[in-house]
């Protein structure tokens, strides 16, 4: 549902160093190392205010926006016309322009080639897990879609101490390679006739602690939801569904004490938080490298497409250097 | 839904004092002053043991079942043939027989004509907003449902400090008792062609900090659900619904980070939590006056039921001594 506004310079998942600031800029300067983020923190609206949030009401998300904020202006041309920008980061380029709320200061002793994947989709599952579902030591979790944001799910939940940790996947391939990221078990829903929420409670007496939904489909979700145990479970929602999905359940299965909540991008404030996932993996607290299974040269960035679309990459690193 | 279990003696929200105990009960004795409960806390299963839980896998709500649980039999007769329980309570009774795990033990000089009202709805409500939407100082809560148990809720953000207290309630007469638990603004749906949940987002700019349902129509969650700001919203159901009832919404608006859970009886344990809800009666924090409005002999018991059908009680106390 995007709308077609071309030429653009896509990308998003990224790290740079500053070259250069433009006017009013003081929380930057030339030489820091930084991550763009596809969504902003302008540190001012409600939403930045509130602990709770990162939907900033200025610097959301918005796929259709093509220019900056401030002068609605592109920075990008070519022979004169504009070339446009995508979700106000345009990180397939050597130099890109940002609106100063859409990139997080890390530490520099970061290499960005491994904590670049950071800046999207690892942190969204590994903040859905431990800024939302939030479990217990002990406690047991269900995954659902082992792509990269599930397996940084389950990264959360082998982090936070979970007992269990078991993944669901259409693909049996998935499974082999999530056990790197902490899945101690496996549940395929082909592989049964009843629905997956009940095979995931005769497993786990009822139900487990909390689940994490990471594939958008909608069923999907109200598996995720209907699999959490009655009295303390807590289902999440991360994938994004289609425009015309409907979550249905029946509302006993609320007043059950079941707790639904959705996030977005792992309830991380781009320039508030970010810098600190970084530290986790300067600590060793979280494994990145595991995420990255392929490397090409800018040259070749259509091999990083076609790895990604057959299933064979969990993130692909897109060197500027070749 | 319940099975027609008759001969039965009915009542479960009631105050009581201790006669005598059977063999092996410990933590009560005659003279102790209870509240019974319709609902236990055997504080040995799984949920009892749950920091989050009330839902006792031993105890929990059953109102098909008539007898006593530990040996299937029924502590009451007439003419040699047995008189069935109702929800472990069965208080339209001078005695009654109570697991106990059913009642919890409170200040005996709390007055158990008014302390009474605590065993059920009241708690209910108020436990819904404390315990689960937990509105901080100066937040917004809608309130869906102005019975007693949605004026208990209001009651609850008034304690809470909530600086706006907006009461949804298709009976307009509804509004002016509300006043006195708190309220501050009135909805009628009636009143507007638009959703009331677009109603509530154009009054608070975006959407309440927090709902509570308290109807039990399925609309009703809907729109509670729907009315709560993105970000940090949070939205608590409380009322029964029909058994074919489907709670369906966009998904989205769950990914906009709003949260979604149920409760049963305002999550309080009920011998571990009610004693200190009486204790906020008991230092003035929790007003209990201002939900009797209507006092009956036993022997009038009808007209209670009379003034309840009829809208015009919030609770009708049945005095035991006539």
């Amino acid at each position: 549902g995007q709308t077609p506004l071309f030429p653009r310079i896509f990308g998003h998942e990224a790290g740079g160093i500053v070259e250069s600031v433009g006017e009013g800029v003081t929380d930057l300067q030339p030489g820091d190392h930084v991550l763009p983020v596809f969504t902003g923190e302008c540190k001012e609206c409600p939403h930045c205010h509130s602990e709770e949030s990162n939907m900033c009401d200025l610097l959301r998300i918005n796929t259709d926006r093509g220019v900056m904020i401030n002068d609605g202006q592109s920075r990008f041309s070519i022979k004169g016309k504009p070339i446009y920008h995508f979700v106000g980061t345009s990180t397939f380029s050597e130099y890109t322009v940002t609106h100063v709320g859409c990139v997080a200061k890390i530490n520099p002793a970061a290499p960005l080639d491994k904590v670049c994947v950071l800046s999207c989709g690892i942190s969204t599952g590994f903040g859905a897990t431990v800024n939302v579902a939030k479990p217990k030591k002990g406690q047991s979790v269900a995954i659902f879609g082992l792509g990269a944001v599930g397996l940084a799910a389950a990264e959360g939940a082998r982090v936070s101490g979970a007992s269990r940790i078991i993944g669901v996947d259409l693909n049996p391939s998935r499974f082999n390679e999530a056990k790197k990221f902490g899945v101690t078990e496996f549940v395929n829903p082909k592989d049964y006739d009843k629905p997956v929420q009940q095979v995931i409670a005769d497993m786990t007496n009822g139900g487990v602690d909390r689940s994490v939904e990471c594939t958008g489909s909608v069923q999907a979700m109200i598996s995720a939801f209907e699999c959490v145990h009655d009295g303390w479970g807590v289902a999440v929602l991360v994938g994004v569904p289609n425009k015309d999905d409907a979550f249905k359940t029946h509302p006993m299965n609320l007043l059950n004490e079941r707790t639904l909540k959705g996030t977005f991008f792992g309830n991380y404030k781009p320039r508030s938080d970010l810098p600190s996932v970084v530290e986790k993996y300067m600590n060793k607290e979280l494994e990145v490298e595991k995420f990255i299974t392929h490397t090409v040269p800018f040259s070749e960035i259509n091999k990083a497409f076609d790895l990604m679309l057959a299933g064979e990459s969990i993130r692909c690193i897109i060197r500027m250097d070749g």
